[in-house]
Parts: C-alpha cells; structure tokens; sequence
C-alpha cells in the first residue's frame, strides 16, 4: 500500500520508510509558530517547566498579529512578554509590530515555509502551508511549548480525501468559494482528523492565493491539514520567496483515500456560509439582500494582494454604502505597501473605506472591527461562530473578497455577478 | 475698557454689545460637538432629561473616532448608541467609520469651524479651532447634553493672557514646540480658566497646522480656550474648507490681559515634555538618548498632513530602529489620502513603520498602541500624565513630529537638529 503526499512528508520526518494511518509517531520539526497571544503562553509554560533552551532559535517564528498594535494593557503585556520570549533565544524570525503581519501571510512571503517540509503552530490556521506541500498544522500552546524545547512532536498519522477538482473558475469566483463549497458539502466536521488532498486538472487553474485560501480553511471541516501537490504554480511563488533548498514529495499512485470528493470548478458560483457555522453554505444568489452592518476584507483567509486587487476592481470609483462600515486589512505590511503602490489603497479610501494596519483583528473578535449586539458582518475571514467577531447576537457571513466587496457597495448582501449588468449600482 | 477677541465673540453670541470679565452669560452655540465616547453619554442623559428635539440637527456634530473601528465590544456599543441618536435627528455632520477621523481633524477639514463663531464640544480638545479665530471649548457630557437640547449655554467671561509671538521658527522648530514651551513657562495651571490670545508679528509666520496644534494645547495650561486673530493664513485656509459666511472679529486696542507673555521664535529649539506632566519641559538637547520603546505620530495635536511631511521628510531611505515600534496615525481619512497621493505611505512603510487607520487610539491609552509595563513612549500627543498610554508604570515623552520621527530612527530620544549632521544616522 501507497502513502499519501501527508503520509510521505510524515514518514521523511520520522526517519522511517513508511508510515501507515493512525501509527503514533514522534516527527522533527522545521518549523514552530506562534503569535502574541500563544507565545505569551508558550513563554509560561516553557519558563514552569524549567526549560532553559529552545531546540533552534531559526527555527522558530514568533509573530504579533492578533492585537498588535495593541489596544489595551492587557494585549500590551502579551506583546510584551512574546517579545521578551523571542528576544532571549535571539530568533531571528520575531516580526514586530513595523515588519509583522498576519502569521499565515508572513510565514510563506519571508519564505519560511516550504514543499515537504513539516510545520506546527500554536494557531488554528497553520494549516495554511498546505499550499506550498508542506505538512503543517495548528496545536495547542502546551505541545508548542515541548516542541520549542525538543524540535519534535508526536503525531497520530491521519488518514486522507482526496478532493478531486476538473474545470476553471468564472470570473469572480475564487479559492474561498471552493472551501466553503467544500465544507457546506462534506459539513465542520466532515474531515475530522483527516488530510484533505487537493488534486486533479483544475488545480493548475488556481493561483498561490487560492491555495493558501482553501489549505487555510482546512480546519473549518476539522482537517488535521490541507495539502496541495507542488506544481509549476508552487514553483514560481517559491523562487520569488525563499532560496533554501526543499524536498517535494507526491503521493505514490497506489495510496490510500479513505473517502474521494469532487468538485467541477465550471459549476461553482460565488457562495456564502450564513451563520453560524462554516458549513451554512447557500449561493449568493439565494440569500442576497440581507441586511449588514459591516464589510471586513482580510485575515490569514483573504488578506493578499490578490484578495485586495479583486476588491478595488469592483469598489473603483464606487462608493461604500452609507449605512455599511467597510474595513479592509491587508495581511502583511508588504501587502500593505504593494497594495499602496498598485493604487489600491487610493480606490478603498475614495470609495470610503479604512485601510488598517495588518491584524488578525476582528476575525476574532479582538481588534479594529468588533460588532456590537444585533450587528451583521460580511466577511473573508474563516469563522462564523456565534460571537465571533463580537456580541453574542452579532453574525458573520463568510464570503470571498468579490463578494465582501459588491456587498460594500450595495450595502446589502450581493453578488459581484450582479456588478456586470449594466447600472446595477 | 475695550475687549479681548474672546470677549467680542462671547458678547455676539449672548446678543449684548459687550461683556466683562467673570460675567455670567447664556451664549448661542453655532457648533455643539462629539466623539463615540461622550456623545453615548449624552444620548444617555438626553433621553434620561426627558429630551426629544435637538436644536438644530445642522449644528450638531457626531464623530466616531476613539475607539473606531471598534476594538472590543463594550467600545462597539458605544459606536452604535452614537449611531443612533446620530440617525435618530437625522443629523448630516455624523462621520463614521470611512468618513471619519480625529474630531479636531474633521471639523476645520469639513468647514464646520469658522472666525467668530462659538462652538463647544464634548471633548477637552474642542479648543483646537481658536486656530481659526473661534471660541471653542471644551466641556462636560451634562452641559453637551443641555446645550444640544437648547441650542445655548452658560459661560463665566474668562479674563486673557497676551501672548506676545516674535521672530520665526527655525528648521525643525514647530507649533508643537511653541506651545510646549509656552506651557512649561506658565505651568498646567497657568492659563487656569483663561483665554489665550496668540498675537504678535509672528504669528503670520507660523502654518495652520501650527496655530491647530498651539491652539490644541490650550487646555494644557489650564485655558478655557485658546485663539489667533484671522489673516491670510487663515482666510487661505478658509477658502479651501467652507464657504459659509463668517463674522471677523479682532480684539479693541485697549482690551484687557491679566499678563502678558513673549516668545520669541528665533530663540527656539526642539522641545520635549518628560513624564508625567506636559509642562515638565527640557530641551531635547539636554535628554536626547533616554530610552524608548515606541513612538507614536498623530493625534488631534499632531496628525495633520503638515505633520506627516515632516516625519516622512526625516524618515526618508531610512530604518525604524529595531528596539522601537513606530505607529503613524493619519487625523483623518483624507489626510490618509493625500498621504498616500503623497508618498509618504510609501516611505513610512518601507522605513517599518505602521500606517493606521484614522483614530485617537494611542493618546489616551485606548488603541492602536498602548504600551505595557515599563515601556516608554515619544509621542506627538497633547498629555502625559501618569499610566495616559497604558500601563501605570509606562511613560510618555511629549514631542513634535520631527522630534519623534528622529528618535523613531535613532533609537532613543533624538533631536531632528542632530539629522542635518552629516552621518548622525
């Protein structure tokens, strides 16, 4: 019997041959994240438990997102102490408040991810490196903390779906429809402990930022990763990124799936998940109209250029809605400065827009875009649980950035097909 | 016995031909202003009063822009009770998010300040648009609430300080420095219920932008309000902002000034306010190298274009220190804009500094920057008291743009003077 391409990268940290679905196993790590409010923990367990090194400073990434630059005491000393943390080992890898952005964006852009390399963070959405072929994957800050200090962990090998896709995407529909199509099929837990593996013709089709969309959303149908098969797509975003050497890996064509998903991209239209759950998919057109409040177009989901690019086409020269706050965060300040000098941030501003400093910010209800009680929310984050982006009565609607976008303007929710009919704005 | 232009203007508004010191008078407001914080109270204590009609829904101004875009649910809250009363009268000044930015910013932005004019504000810093030759003060969320219902107010006629401006401002010498300089003469209680009347020869060399920072900081001192005579600086500035009509009001030769105080612009230099009162005063000369942590750039007092040209002008090609996190505010949206069309973003973001959406934030320790325990901030702000940035044991350095801008890239407290030094940095 085959491995899976997760199976492959797993057995190579391992130092075995072959690994085989639901073996216990202790793999090296060669990459350990954390943000400001994980590493703050980490820092306390690592300091209780009498650890005094860290098994390599280069290979650790420490990064303030979720509340940097921090809005109140409280987050002012979890910077602080995540600062004191990285800056005690000397890691080379602290990204700051000035050179930060969000985890998930920072990590493949400073080229620390890479094809078959195996990445944990004390983050949910770790999962993201998936789209380079890498294994990663979110843990707790206890494990993150043993990691720190071991350089390995132990894993249950997951077994794996393959989600076949064929076809190409129409026009303003993107990776984040694909997922949440995905997950409205298959349910929040449909790959529960599983390694979803992206496959199949249509994947050539979809950019780096479609990937890294989908891989990220890995966990929102309970995935232990998403993986993406290095292509010549991969390839191009890599040199442009990182000079280290890497291994690719593909799965063996005798490998074992222990469920097959397919996905026509031809047939998908833009989609959202109503609240409260990932998986309350309904196509834009049968649910468009509804009432919002606020539009966020960000978040290690959809925070890239290529997310802030397809915003400012449909928002150019077009006004935000009176009635709706639209709040656009950039993942990264590289994004950020890209997306200043590709004219963007003059498209979101004119159009009346903010255009905020990266964070993970009012994903989790934690920073620039909190919502107060009976408040509605479009979004291109990745959750839409009850309270996530603030009061327990308020509710998020995940969409993609065309969607976020058409909704801004409409100030209700919309479809960014409807902006091709003629004066419908 | 001739009056003070702050006397003129009062006795216009309370319909007499003049006023004396100490006089109990009812005025009529031309301006009755809020920022999210207060105006929630207002609309508390408004509907609580029995209240149901505003005065004048025209002359009423509502601008979310402490805690906006909302960085917790209890400032989310806030945002939507402002909101409402905001909608409830139908009010056209109500700047929310993507129209906003710092209140002091928006209303001489908007035209909604003009000479002669008696405007007041829920906020202490309401004494900003003496800049244009207004009476305007700040006051409690009570009497906001009373006036925004009547359309009027009492005032105790305050007696003046003369504040006599010679000479011209060297390089890197600003507004900032000025009133700092004035208030570290006169002491926090210097001007204790006083009008500050800015004259003298030098005041036609000094910007807008000056006058706004110098008349922001009036309050500083203890003043009920600070105020410059109108000329061209002024009615050039005017001209672009509103074309209202406008009543010019200039003090009689023989008003009377309870003191007289002189500057002379030629003899100034860098300025700083050291922890934790803004007239503890030194010349940057004497504390240049102390230890910070942060810079902050914005503010009501400091977040104006003329403010951001200066730190963009210093920061240049150049590298925020690694040990300092460098927070850029833009007062207002379109400020962020002509930042931008400017390219100054550009440069702040390539130095590794962040540009954030328009908000008070940092200032009084609420947003986007406060500081833990310990830390030590420069700052462009107006006030420094003890724990105003954050952590009780955090401290705040009171300085101009160019001041702060040079210490961001330094490390510690610099002076812009020491840039012009061939190989300083």
């Amino acid at each position: 019997m085959g491995m899976t391409l997760t199976q492959k990268i797993l057995a190579k940290h391992t130092g075995k041959e072959s690994v085989k679905v639901n073996d216990l196993i202790e793999a090296n790590l060669d990459l350990v994240l954390g943000n400001d409010v994980t590493t703050a923990m980490v820092a306390d367990i690592f300091d209780e438990s009498g650890f005094t090194e860290v098994f390599d400073p280069n290979k650790i990434a420490v990064v303030l997102d979720h509340y940097a630059p921090c809005k109140d005491i409280q987050s002012a000393e979890l910077c602080a102490r995540s600062r004191e943390f990285a800056q005690r080992f000397s890691m080379p890898n602290f990204f700051d408040v000035g050179e930060m952005g969000i985890e998930h964006a920072i990590i493949p852009e400073k080229g620390l991810a890479a094809p078959g390399e195996l990445i944990i963070g004390a983050d949910s959405h770790t999962c993201t490196y998936g789209a380079l072929g890498a294994f990663s994957t979110g843990v707790g800050s206890t494990d993150a903390t043993a990691a720190i200090a071991k350089g390995s962990l132990w894993f249950k090998v997951p077994g794996a779906i393959k989600v076949n896709i064929i076809g190409k995407l129409p026009k303003y529909v993107s990776g984040k429809d694909i997922i949440l199509h995905l997950i409205g099929e298959i349910g929040v837990d449909g790959a529960l402990y599983k390694s979803l593996e992206f496959t199949g013709d249509g994947v050539k089709e979809l950019t780096m930022a479609d990937r890294f969309t989908m891989a990220n959303m890995a966990i929102e149908c309970g995935a232990k990763n998403g993986i993406f098969s290095v292509d010549k797509t991969t390839i191009d975003y890599l040199n442009k990124t990182t000079n280290r050497p890497y291994e690719v890996f593909y799965a063996d064509d005798d490998a074992e799936y222990e469920r097959e998903v397919n996905i026509n991209l031809n047939e998908l239209a833009p989609i959202v998940a109503l609240p409260h759950l990932p998986s309350n998919t309904k196509s834009v057109d049968k649910v468009k109209g509804m009432h919002i409040d606020q539009v966020i177009i960000g978040s290690c989901t959809n925070g890239r250029i290529e997310d802030l690019r397809v915003a400012a086409e449909i928002m150019r020269g077009k006004k935000i809605a009176k009635n709706v706050r639209c709040i656009i965060i950039p993942a990264s300040q590289q994004i950020y400065l890209d997306a200043v000098n590709e004219g963007l941030v003059n498209i979101f501003i004119m159009a009346g827009a903010v255009f905020s400093t990266p964070t993970c910010g009012p994903c989790i209800g934690g920073h620039m875009g909190v919502m107060a009680s009976g408040e509605r929310a479009v979004s291109t984050t990745n959750r839409n649980f009850v309270g996530r982006m603030g009061h327990k009565t308020s509710e998020v609607i995940l969409a993609s950035p065309a969607v976020a976008a058409a909704s801004a303007i409409s100030g209700v929710l919309a479809s960014p097909i409807d902006l091709t009919i003629e004066g419908a704005f």
